[in-house]
């Protein structure tokens, strides 16, 4: 794109980073009028909004919904008439009018003085990992610049900016290249781009590899908050076009923020305010809020989980009391607080033994023990309306090493993308300023706790050699050739991948798990059960 | 399309209708090869075999991994030579060569004489429901016939013939329309077509609707078996363009089938053989089917279930016991089985009381008697490597009326997607030839036998009421005001649809359900958990 000589204008741009919840119309909607008049008595010309932000993202099938469509084009009507002498834009799910072809858009629309200035249909459509855009969504095939008090914008929706400045790119057209040919004087971006420990990165990335690419500023507004397993950090960015694009200014992870940003300012350049993305810290903020919204998005107070000495449930009791209070976490001592475990294990073992006969002693008295405990944990759970936390990590839920039913309980799963290697590094930073992680729960050889003397590394390799092995066949997809060239030992190689597969049954049916990698389990990883693949 | 006059030439055309097993490649190339011989040996022309048939269907993220993509490569070229005198016509994922867009296509490869003859790319992508196909694959976007002994042939896979005859098309174009220009013959179409029991209809539906467009015979081959949920009827079409398109011949449902059809004799049509699709009777061999492929991909052989005294339990006995032999199901009577199981309840309670101090009795000493249960049933299939199976119905399911981790435990929901008076209808199937099912547990009130004279209609609407609710809401995505008008009580309406979307949770963490309806719970039916739409 050739380099254009702009006009220094007058407009005040307001962004709005919310956290949504999903289907809550009423609750967005306040939101967003509340923010539409804080821009007003601010002097915003514009206040912006997130993706699907009248119904939360990712609704999923809700979409199907006539109903559920309804409501959306009622909360948009309802922004509309809040419109007058302020430019509203905002995220909703549109009807396609065309027969042919998927049912809705997902749309970005431009309210002005009561009236639709322009709604510009998201053309990208990101069908990967969590995202499943395609199941409902008709992309753009129109594209068009909106006018303003004498400025064009280039409106986009999240994905719709992503297809720039990649080598392998998912898509073969790049919406806003169709919009430049009418010059806009910058692009509006509405997302909702979840959250990984690497994302703010790419993030920053992509926007800076439009804004070079069409010499123009951008305004990226982003959701925060998390819904159920897949988190939102914020972050929206402002960035100019000076200097090959500079970060004038990054709103807040894990917050809602909001601000008013003069365009001139922006035009000008020479600021640069970009936050620090230290992973431990990231993944520390994203699982408290994703703790936090778990429950005030269910309506639910208070948390249990049970404490078994080691570090996964310490790790979790420290996040869950950061994330909801430390009197509203209940741990329970185990086994020693069900004082009278032992005797519910033996009960079981006797209603058991005339069908067991003389049957030897193997995982299933392991089993038995792991899930009475969850009986119990669950029972406290039901009795005083706690939600169980899970503690199981990533490295055990890769491998199968925990107990359908037992240590697998939970309402959410709170390190469940987290591998034990990084439990580790949560710990030691939670310790950072005053030990919370007892030290002989990080120093003491990580036990599943089930036998006397038991170890992990009886059963598994050291978490050191496991963990870097896990993460380039599940984030990275190397297959066992590919593994063995990185110089994985062969034989490992085989066990483990064999280990995952075979163990797919017992995710299938785990809680969900706050997601804070590239490759969570859950929605974004989706695999055959009675596959007989690496198995 | 106009009705052209057609040459009678000879082909001898062999349909192969088989069980894939996802990620076999060795099994899954050996049953080729074998009905490439048996093909062969009958003087066929040409052999055709389903979509991704050398992977099976759906390999979901296994797509992702190159290693996965290499062994479908060795797997077509294992075909290839032996294609020497024999078309061979089979599906297979192949890399997109270029850099834009997906990297996989969607393949129908044709094979002859040690070549290949032709590839054509799926085009239409389903990507809803159970269906993720746009996650991996790039539409194909050029088109043309194949040339084979003097024939041309339309080669076509799936989801490329069902945009044909719809008011509402799911998609902007037709493929076949483009390949029409070049006057094939007839339509090859490679499916995998999934199981519920309204599809037999709807395939000749669709097929018919081609052959009524294009006016030229269609075959069309089908998956058979189960992969997990995922069940494929077969039922593979044979179609005459004589009459308005004539059903030449289907194949056999729920089992592999092997057959040649004689072109000139399609040609000519005059023949009818359609199978009849009685509802319950197609639910019962699907069920069967997918409970046996369940066990059989798995690599297991025997299943234990707890026999309550209820319809479902008994249903579910019956069922498996087809699948697996009498002789591999374990049916346990609860509670008399476990002779001590209240012990159990006791010891557990006891363990509890010191922590639910004076809190009253409520749901939570129910669901610890279901999850002590469930412990103890997981007991006996972890000590006797028996697959325990789950009971619940597709009523309970849908209100959340089952309590996780206990009645809720199981590797595969065998009635998950079965409404309760569909069971009831299934039992009277099961009994047409002599009473397997007690009519005992048939006539007396549902009860989830918690409590002493407890039934289901203390706490749910009666089923006649409660399933064509649910049935609306699920199947077809009716809203509040739309049940309402349809004659449901309002107040129910609203109780019901808050039960569906407050057990989001609950399902969540369920064991896989064999699907046998057009929405079944799983991969099909995508729902927030922390959503607040009609909750």
């Amino acid at each position: 794109m050739s380099k254009k000589r702009k006009k220094i204008h007058i407009m005040k741009i307001a962004l709005a980073q919310l956290n949504y919840h999903i289907g809550n119309f009423e609750g967005n909607l306040q939101k967003m009028l509340d923010a539409v008049e804080s821009a007003r008595s601010q002097g915003a010309d514009l206040v912006c909004f997130g993706e699907l932000a009248v119904c939360g993202y990712p609704p999923r099938d809700f979409l199907e919904f006539d109903d559920f469509i309804r409501r959306c084009y009622a909360s948009v009507e309802a922004l509309q008439k809040v419109s007058h002498g302020i430019g509203i834009v905002v995220g909703s799910p549109t009807r396609n009018p065309v027969a042919a072809g998927k049912d809705l858009y997902n749309s970005a629309y431009f309210l002005y003085d009561g009236q639709v200035l322009g709604v510009q249909h998201k053309t990208l459509l990101p069908t990967y990992d969590i995202f499943d855009e395609y199941r409902y969504f008709e992309p753009a095939t129109a594209f068009g610049s909106i006018s303003f008090k004498g400025k064009k914008i280039a409106l986009s929706v999240c994905e719709d900016i992503w297809n720039v400045g990649n080598d392998n790119p998912l898509y073969t057209i790049c919406p806003l290249d169709e919009i430049m040919h009418e010059q806009p004087d910058f692009i509006l971006n509405l997302s909702a781009s979840p959250f990984d420990y690497a994302h703010a990165t790419a993030r920053i990335e992509a926007v800076r590899a439009n804004v070079q690419r069409y010499n123009i500023p951008m305004f990226y507004v982003n959701h925060v908050g998390a819904q159920t397993d897949i988190i939102f950090d914020g972050g929206s960015i402002v960035m100019s076009s000076a200097n090959g694009g500079e970060v004038f200014d990054e709103m807040p992870y894990f917050e809602e923020a909001f601000k008013v940003y003069d365009l001139a300012e922006v035009q000008r350049g020479g600021q640069r305010h970009e936050q620090p993305q230290d992973k431990t810290r990231l993944i520390h903020d994203a699982l408290v809020l994703g703790i936090r919204d778990y429950f005030q998005k269910l309506g639910f107070k208070r948390a249990i989980l049970g404490l078994s000495g080691g570090i996964d449930s310490a790790v979790t009791a420290v996040l869950s009391a950061k994330a909801l209070g430390p009197q509203n976490v209940r741990v329970l001592l185990l086994p020693s607080q069900f004082s009278s475990e032992h005797s519910v294990n033996d009960a079981g073992e006797t209603a058991l033994k005339p069908l067991f006969w003389a049957q030897p002693f193997n995982i299933t008295e392991e089993n038995i023990q792991a899930r009475i405990r969850g009986t119990l944990l669950m029972a406290m759970s039901n009795k005083y309306g706690q939600i169980l936390l899970n503690t199981t990590n990533k490295s055990e839920m890769s491998v199968g090493y925990g107990t359908l039913y037992g240590d697998m309980c939970g309402g959410i799963s709170v390190l469940g993308d987290v591998y034990k290697t990084e439990v580790y590094e949560l710990a030691n930073y939670l310790n950072k300023d005053g030990i919370v992680i007892p030290l002989n729960s990080i120093e003491k050889p990580p036990s599943a706790e089930l036998r006397p003397g038991q170890k992990d590394s009886d059963s598994l390799p050291p978490y050191e050699v496991l963990d870097p092995l896990l993460y380039q066949y599940i984030e990275c997809r190397k297959g066992p050739s590919e593994l063995i060239d990185m110089g994985f030992d062969e034989a490992l190689v085989k066990r483990v991948l064999r280990m995952v597969n075979i163990n797919e049954f017992k995710r299938e049916q785990a809680a969900p798990v706050l997601r804070i990698s590239t490759k969570g389990f859950g929605m974004g990883r989706r695999m055959p059960i009675v596959g007989k693949y690496l198995s």
